[in-house]
């Protein structure tokens, strides 16, 4: 496609080197990190700051032009992927990527939309602080995207979603106007906070520029163990014990089926360092001082003595450590070694885990025999990554559905962590109520009336 | 003022008893805690349940009547009394109050509005989990009010304002809608989150009738500390190595100027358990063993080693920490006893807090000679209650504008905690951008273009 009056204009904006058209160059922008799906665009502007933003979106507000914000392109639900808009322009926020203060004392970082999490992770580690927002993409994942899909991960049971991290933001709207909200304040109810209107709604009612985000205390002890257990049920028995004895210090709780650990041992040849067991749990405790360890080796006897636990392994150090985190990253990448893999991103209630875990592999047995599950995920906080293997006949969408429904019923989510992008929409519409719907269009209409900004995600 | 078809109306939705115009029965709903304001209005209804709501919020819809939610009448903004507007209605929600579950495994609760907020922190805790929401008026707020202005209290720090703890609501939309939102998930990324508009806005753009809400481990030990310094630098100072030694248990980190001691030793003759200073601390930490108090004991030695603190005391057991918390409620109870006091509830990037002090006296001591300062608050989260004695001449909103002024120098706010309610309204103008008052005003179009739900509050 071309559209020449539209690429020059982008060009005066953010100059020559800063739209691309090439194929092979705009390639990496169009697809997803599990190279799954493949978009168009008229081309990738990559503006420098704020301003430029700005610019991009008010021309192609006035050219009701179709603009798709991105920035690590990590999402796993296409929410910044254009199919279907050969001209649409796609913008990366990955130049406008600062770093812009780190203070230590007001437990605050200041930081741009294209810095990834993990640089800005590290920025406040230096200074002995903690942005607990722990993703298995984040070496990638730059925070306008984070902020953009409320990202989850490791850490929510303890730090919540990213939500709870963003004291501050700056945003373009879809007009092009920039409201700058980057204000460092832990309290702030002085008016509406309107920021929540673009934390979660995945870049469709305006663009992340730059965001102030909460830090805390990095804790400077862990104790991680891997615990095998007899089932579900034992596991959510396990998780009040652990909530009781070691309280809101548990920052991991993971729930994890057998056949993730016998295929992480076939096709990366790690073996977890325990017995095999139908299911296992690996849980992270973290704290200032050297009592983390015993109220650990506490909880573990006292849940081997109880019958919750079979067997239970701490960490001796942080490589031992390291290494039952491997095993948990590795789940997350398993792919499609071992066959078709279908993944669900589910929450339900959490003490209806059990339960719902043997309706859904009641209705998945009966619709698609032979699939297997692979299901592991942060039980904490009544997330699971519901994932199947299946031949190659069943359409993804059926066994979606298939599960979905199931999760339904559960009064559960669809999409915990990963959003709704436009992967998932279809299923989003029996997932939320007629009412919930209209609202969120309600939202649309109310920023963005000529359904330029990120059109086709979400609803 | 006179209605006869409304009270009808009104009198066959709810029932003849719960619409209150005899004004001697209205009053406690017309006035405010402090007794300082007094509204009007065509009659107290008080429904018993979210269909009533919404059957009351469609006549006046329909009608273009003005309507008031109120729930516990605690608030200090005036964000539920109708001023000047005779032919509103005001509904309570008190009587939409039952505890519907407690879940101590998934750690969640589902409440109405009109319950007490200490009636659901104690429901909570009887099976051994917390509801950290902790303010002075938790017998008497309740759950719809906590939820509509997003309350603070003295939790913030490790807990967060009320937005974290709100996993689910219902609402009523101003056009009569309810939107059942009410799930006990902890994490949803399926839509945007619709139920923030409804947190913090102040009954503004709907009426939230029952909530899910997320409950935390009850932590069983606790170590509670005065603490006597010599200036607020060395309270932020102290703040930092409260947070690098005791991390995130850390719970409460309080600041509190010599006179509030002195007055209330005064007025209600209660003596602070440590020697006079400038200023003193109230810090507590919670957690789940005893290491609680050797840890906080190692972090004060350390802190009267680096010259941080002067002295330090810690209570010995509940009765000695109560009493210390008793200290702190009676500042905010000072109220006139003293003198006139004029309030302010701000916040400050947690760094500039000793900047702040300093600037903001200079600027009342130049505007008002004689004032006399009873700062103290949660520092720990930026927030001052930056309380003045003043003698009768000068103008409430001339002291109010004086300091807030030099908060919105120092990137603050206005309204930490509280809310904007009726009394902030003017000083909103000058604390926030056009741009953001701008969607604030949004915001409102959207949700209730009629301007009928709690007009004139906020915006």
């Amino acid at each position: 496609m071309q559209d020449t009056p539209m690429l020059d204009a982008l060009t005066t904006i953010v100059g020559d080197s800063a739209v691309i058209r090439d194929p092979a160059a705009m390639a990496p922008f169009l697809e997803d990190a599990r190279k799954r799906a493949h978009a168009e665009a008229l081309c990738v502007v990559r503006p420098r700051d704020a301003r430029e933003v700005a610019q991009i979106v008010r021309l192609c507000a006035a050219r009701r032009a179709p603009l798709v914000p991105q920035s690590g392109n990590t999402g796993l639900a296409y929410g910044s992927l254009p199919f279907g808009m050969p001209q649409a322009g796609l913008m990366s926020l990955s130049r406008v990527n600062a770093i812009r203060n780190v203070h230590p004392l007001a437990m605050t970082m200041e930081v741009e939309a294209g810095c990834a999490l993990r640089a800005a992770k590290d920025a406040a580690e230096a200074k002995n602080r903690f942005l607990p927002v722990t993703i298995g993409s984040e070496g990638t994942a730059q925070i306008g995207g984070v902020i953009a899909s409320n990202a989850g991960g490791v850490n929510v049971l303890r730090y919540g979603m990213t939500r709870s991290v963003v004291l501050g933001l700056e945003v373009v709207l879809p007009d092009g106007t920039i409201v700058n909200g980057l204000r460092s304040l832990r309290k702030d109810n002085a008016g509406y906070d309107w920021k929540q209107l673009f934390i979660g709604t995945e870049g469709t009612l305006g663009v992340v520029t730059a965001a102030v985000l909460k830090l805390s205390p990095l804790p400077s002890r862990a104790a991680t163990a891997l615990v095998s257990i007899d089932n579900p049920d034992s596991a959510i028995r396990l998780l009040a014990l652990a909530q009781d004895r070691l309280g809101d210090s548990l920052s991991a709780f993971e729930l994890i089926a057998a056949l993730c650990f016998e295929l992480i041992e076939k096709h990366f040849a790690q073996r977890a360092p325990i017995a095999p067991a139908p299911w296992h749990v690996l849980i992270e405790t973290g704290g200032m001082s050297d009592a983390v360890t015993g109220e650990m080796e506490g909880f573990l006897a006292e849940a081997l003595e109880e019958g919750l636990a079979r067997d239970a392994v701490i960490a001796q150090n942080t490589q031992q450590a390291a290494q039952m985190w491997l095993l948990r990253e590795r789940m997350a990448n398993l792919g499609n070694r071992e066959g078709r893999m279908v993944n669900h991103d589910i929450s339900v209630p959490i003490e209806r885990i059990p339960d719902f875990i043997t309706a859904a592999d009641a209705a998945v047995g009966a619709a698609f025999p032979g699939a297997r599950h692979l299901t592991f995920g942060h039980v904490g906080d009544g997330n699971l990554h519901y994932n199947l293997l299946v031949g190659p006949e069943p359409k993804t969408e059926n066994v979606n559905a298939c599960v979905h429904r199931v999760v339904t019923d559960f009064g559960g989510s669809i999409s915990a962590e990963h959003g709704i992008g436009r992967y998932r929409k279809a299923d989003l519409l029996l997932n939320k109520s007629a009412e919930e719907i209209a609202l969120m269009r309600r939202m649309k209409a109310m920023m963005d009336p000529e359904g330029v900004m990120n059109p086709g995600a979400v609803l």
